[in-house]
C-alpha cells in the first residue's frame, strides 16, 4: 500500500502563509515569531486550523505543545512527527515550520485519499524550541522528556520579565493535557540541515544518526592595560594578543587534528576597547562540538592546560563552563527505514550527525527517534536568506510520508 | 649664578590639592576634570591664584590658554614652560598637572629668592590637551601653532553638544589675548613618561628628542555568519578567525622586525558576537607608531597588501585611515641643555622618543622645543594608579628649573 502523496503546492503555500506571520517590516524579508509572542499566537492559530482541516483533533498540553492527532484503526500509542513554529529574530521561514507543515501535509493527504493508519499519527509543534525569548531552548520537548519538570518550566522567565506560564495563559495556549501521558511509539523529525554539508556533497537527503555533543566555555584573560604609544612591545601584557593567539590554536586543532570536529570562537570582547590602549582584558567564548564525547573531554582538558600555560606568562585566566551536553544517538532501525524511503524516491543520501540542537534529541530519550535533513542553500539558517528549493522540500516531505506511513501500518 | 631651587614639599602639596579637584566619589581615588567643566574651572581658579601668588601676571587668550608671566629685565620674547590641567575620566593626578605646577614652582622660587631673569618666564596651562570632551586633542597649543584656526576651534562641539566658545564663556575663561601675539623664544615641557621604559632601564630622566608619528586604521572584514554546530571547519568564512590571524601578523612584525616600533590592536568587535554563530563580521583598529615616517609608510603599504590577500580568500575588506601624524623632532640644542642639567643634578638619563602626544609637539612648530620625562611606576597612566615618587618629581622639577633659568639668563 503506497504512502500518502504529499501536495507540494499546498506545502509551499502554507510555508509562505506561516512565514508571513510576524514579518519584519523594517528588516526586509525576515520574520520574528518569538515563543508565546502575539505573532507566535497567530502562527499557532493557523497551525491548529490546518490540523483540524486535515482531519486531526487538536490537543494542547500544559507546557503549550500542540498535538494534531489523526485517528488510527486502534487507539494504540501513536507514531509522531513534528518540529516547532517559534523563530529567532529576523528568521527564515523554513526552520522548524517545514517539519510541522510537512507533518500536517501527510495528515491532509491521508484524509483526502481516505487512508487510515493502524495507529494514530500525531504532528507535534513543540513550544519554545529556539530559546531566544525563554531559556533554556527545547523547552516543550524537554518537559515531555522529563529533563525539566513542568513546574520549573512554567516559571522560566522571559528576557522581558514574564513567566512562561503567564504568557501561555495570556495567548490562550495553556492546555490541560499532561505532557507525558501519551508517549509516541516512534518520532521522526524532518528539518532543513542549517549547514552546508549536503549542498557541498551534492546530496538530496541527510539521514541523521544523532546530535553531536557540545562543550561551551567562557574565558576571561586579564593582563595590563597600557598606553599604546609609550609601551614597547616586549614590555606589554596584552590580554587581546594572548587571547587571539589562543583562539587561533583552538581553531587550528579543530581544522588540522579534528580535535574536536568543530570549534568556534563566536563572541570576543576587549577592554577598554580603545584604539590607543593596549587591551588589559579579553573575554571570549568557545563552542566545541563532536560526536565523540571522549574527544570533547580531551579538548576540555587541553583548554585547562592552555589556561595554565598562559597564567605562567603572567596573565590571570578564568575558565567557566557554560553548557555541556553529551552526544545523542538516534535509532538505527529508524535510520535504515529513512534510507529505504529515500532510495525508493531516488534520492541520494549521506548519513550525518546533526550539529544543531533539535527537539528530536529530547524525544530520543523516550522513544526510538531519527531525523531527516534536506539541503540548506549556502548552509545559511537563522537568517531571512535561508532557502531550500520547493522540489527539495517536496522530496523530503514525501520521504517523511513514506517513513511515517510504513511505521503507522506496522502492528 | 645658580638656578631657582624648587620647594619639593610645596610642589607635592599643590599636586595633591589640584588632584583633589574633581575627585571621583564613586570610583575611589581617581579624578575627572574634563576640559571646560565646572571642576576644570575650579582647577583653573586655583592655578591662576598660585601663578599670581608666585609673582606672575595672569593672562588668558581667546582659546582659554592660561599664561603666568613672570617679568624679566627686558620685555623680549619669553622662555616658556607648561603643560595642561584637564584630565581624562578617572585620571591620576600627575599627567599634565606636574608640568604646570613645576613651572609655577620655578616662578615661586624666583620670587622668594629675589631672582630676576633677563627675559620673562611664562608658564602656560594649555586648553583641552586630552581631547576627551572636545575633539581634537591639543586644542589650545594647536591654535597657538596655527594648525587650527581660532574660529574653527571655538565652534568645536563637545560630546555633550556644547561649543568650545560657549563653554569658555560659561566658565569665565574666554580671554582677550591673541593666542599667537607673544611667541616664546623656547618651550620646554616637563611630563611623566606614561610608559615603562625609564623604570625598566632604571633611569631617572628621559631627554625627549621628539614625538613619534602614528598611523591609525579601522579595518572591517566581512565573511559569512554560519551555525557553529552545522558548519564544518573547512567550509567556513570566519571573519573573526581571519581578523585574529591578521592582528597576530601585525603584532609579530612589530615585535620581531620592528616594523613599526609599536603596533596595537586596541579595539576589536565581532558580529553577531554570539557563542554559537561563526562570526560573519569583524572590526578592529590598528595603531602604528614609529619615529621613522618611512617605516610608517611601509606598514601602511603592507596593510593594504595584506587586505588584498585576505580578499583573495573570499572576504570583503574595508580599510579606513583614521589619523596620520608625522614624527616631530625636537631641538637638539635644547636636548643637550637638558642633558647637562640632568648630569649636574646627578640624574641618569636616556634619550627617547615620546610615544604619546603632547602640547610640545605643537609648540615645536613655532619655536625650539624639548621635553623632559620622569619615570611612571609600572608605566601606568590615565589611571588613578598613576604614580611617580616625590623625590623623582622633585628631581625632574629641579632639572627643568636649571634649563629654564639658563635659557632665561641668555641674551
Amino acid at each position: 500500500m503506497t504512502s500518502p502523496p504529499i501536495n507540494r503546492e499546498r506545502l509551499q503555500q502554507r510555508l509562505d502563509a506561516l512565514g508571513d506571520i510576524g514579518a519584519d517590516r523594517e528588516k526586509g524579508t525576515g520574520r520574528t515569531r518569538l515563543a508565546l509572542s502575539d505573532d507566535e499566537k497567530r502562527g499557532r492559530d493557523l497551525v491548529c486550523a490546518w490540523m483540524t482541516e486535515s482531519g486531526a483533533t487538536v490537543q494542547i498540553d500544559q507546557i503549550g505543545n500542540l498535538y494534531g492527532i489523526f485517528p488510527g484503526e486502534t487507539d494504540a500509542a501513536p507514531v509522531a512527527t513534528g518540529s516547532h513554529i517559534d523563530t529567532v529574530s529576523n528568521a527564515g521561514k523554513l526552520d522548524g515550520c517545514y517539519g510541522v507543515l510537512a507533518g500536517i501535509e501527510i495528515l491532509a493527504s491521508m484524509k483526502e485519499h481516505g487512508m487510515t493508519p493502524k495507529v494514530p499519527v500525531v504532528v507535534i509543534a513543540f513550544s519554545n524550541e529556539e530559546g531566544v525569548r525563554f531559556s533554556p531552548d527545547l523547552l516543550g520537548s524537554r518537559v515531555i522528556a522529563k529533563e525539566m519538570s513542568l513546574q520549573d518550566a512554567l516559571v522560566v522567565e522571559s528576557r522581558d520579565g514574564k513567566s512562561f506560564g503567564s504568557e501561555l495563559q495570556r495567548i490562550g495556549y495553556a492546555g490541560e493535557k499532561d505532557p507525558w501521558r501519551v508517549l509516541p511509539r516512534q518520532f521522526v523529525e524532518l528539518h532543513i540541515e542549517q549547514g552546508p554539508v549536503l549542498e557541498a556533497q551534492q546530496c538530496d537527503i541527510g539521514i541523521v544518526h544523532g546530535v553531536q555533543g557540545h562543550s561551551w566555555w567562557q574565558i576571561d584573560i586579564e593582563g595590563c592595560a597600557n598606553h599604546a604609544g609609550t609601551t614597547p612591545m616586549q614590555l606589554r601584557k596584552d590580554a587581546g594578543a594572548v587571547a587571539m593567539q589562543w583562539c587561533g590554536d583552538i581553531r587550528a586543532n579543530a581544522l588540522n587534528k579534528k580535535l574536536p570536529a568543530v570549534a568556534t570562537v563566536g563572541s570576543f570582547t576587549l577592554s577598554p576597547n580603545a584604539i590607543n590602549v593596549v587591551p588589559g582584558r579579553a573575554c571570549f567564548s568557545v563552542d566545541f562540538r563532536d560526536a565523540d564525547d571522549g574527544k570533547l573531554r580531551e579538548v576540555d582538558a587541553l583548554l585547562q592546560r592552555q589556561a595554565r600555560e598562559i597564567e605562567h606568562l603572567g596573565f590571570t585566566v578564568r575558565l567557566r563552563s557554560l553548557s555541556r551536553a553529551a552526544t545523542v544517538l538516534f535509532d538505527a532501525r529508524l535510520c535504515d527505514l529513512a534510507e529505504v524511503a529515500a532510495r525508493k524516491n531516488k534520492a541520494s543520501t549521506i548519513t550525518m550527525m546533526s550539529g544543531a540542537s533539535h527537539d528530536a534529541q529530547m524525544m530520543a530519550r523516550i522513544c526510538p527517534t531519527t531525523m531527516i535533513f534536506v539541503p540548506s542553500e549556502n548552509g545559511i539558517s537563522h537568517n531571512p536568506r535561508e532557502f531550500t528549493s520547493p522540489s527539495a522540500l517536496a522530496l523530503g516531505a514525501q520521504i517523511l510520508s513514506d517513513v511515517i506511513w510504513s511505521l503507522a501500518r506496522e502492528t
